[in-house]
């Protein structure tokens, strides 16, 4: 496929799936990372006002999750049976609920607000979602469907420091190691040893 | 596929999409619907502690807009490229985005909070995002996607008055009338006549 162009902010949060999809599969890209001064121009172009936005053959895709599974379905990331893709699917909306939930603390402006949200979620919430997801992970071998390394994976690796952050949980790595696996087993693919080597380091 | 067991709670919300496509695909189910005074006892049996779940087969699945998926690929309800695929995926993750903001006000506890939020979502968000999901219908010929009838429009037109009553615009069908074009071209399908005259009428 002849070069495409992917634009996402300067993080790796949920854009970073996509790009280690495509270097997995060896996709040359256009990395453009938009600046939060850039976007406002940018952002009514875009097909639904947000990044990341796949500019491929002419056309502009977006949704991080949708490009990730195209990109996974491309490269043979997928499951065995239609049952497995479910296995997968489902389970990356399950992850999705997580950041969702986790965002609603990280982006909300009023500081007594985001307190009270925080202790809630991480007492009510948290526990139970993360340790659900835990278990998936360690059932499929560091992985979080089909017991196998698919695009869904991509997805959560990209997006793990981002979670951390937002879940103000600087001890994931301990308190739910399968999680870390899964990002592992992700980053230590010698395909992404060039685009790893090359890529502007960020803290989320 | 032998019978298989659906569990949501006894509204059309995001239950309503997985429903309407094994109405359509012929798949026979038992149509559980969880009361909220059954509902704590059966959480922690289910995969993700949310509902919908579906049990097929002895193993349980669970996420709205995964199954959907899974019964629209059963039945050819899908893209006829990996591209179109990619946009039914990506507007119907769009949907959910509009779902996730307008979910925000509905169920905030705080009078105060959810009336400023409505607010602010009344003009700074709705009206872009709802104009853009209409001007897709519209390039769709009354679809999300593709041009042609998916598992999306299902999704979409199943929680169609759960999103009216949570935009709190009851005016949505003239406001955006390609919106309801898309529910209205599925609940036409003579498929789904017979579960749409014997299923219970809800208000969402």
């Amino acid at each position: 496929m002849p070069k495409v162009e992917f634009s996402y902010f300067p993080v790796k949060a949920l854009g970073e799936g996509p790009r280690l999809l495509m270097s997995y599969g060896g996709q040359e890209f256009d990395d453009i990372r938009v600046t939060m001064e850039d976007w406002p121009a940018l952002k009514p172009s875009t097909p639904f006002g947000q990044l990341p936005v796949l500019n491929m053959n002419g056309k502009k895709y977006a949704q991080s999750v949708a490009l990730s599974r195209y990109f996974g379905r491309k490269y043979g990331l997928v499951g065995a049976t239609p049952e497995q893709d479910l296995e997968i699917d489902m389970t990356v909306d399950f992850v999705n609920d997580i950041r969702a939930k986790a965002a609603l603390v990280h982006y909300e402006k009023d500081e007594a607000i985001q307190k009270a949200k925080h202790e809630d979620f991480s007492k009510n919430l948290y526990p139970d979602m993360l340790s659900k997801l835990n278990n998936i992970a360690g059932q499929n071998s560091g992985h979080l469907a089909a017991g196998k390394l698919t695009w869904g994976d991509f997805i959560f690796a990209g997006m793990y420091d981002y979670l951390k952050v937002m879940l103000r949980m600087p001890d994931l790595d301990t308190k739910y190691p399968n999680l870390k696996k899964i990002a592992d087993n992700v980053y230590a693919l010698p395909q992404l040893k060039n685009y790893l080597a090359n890529a502007p380091k960020t803290e989320i």
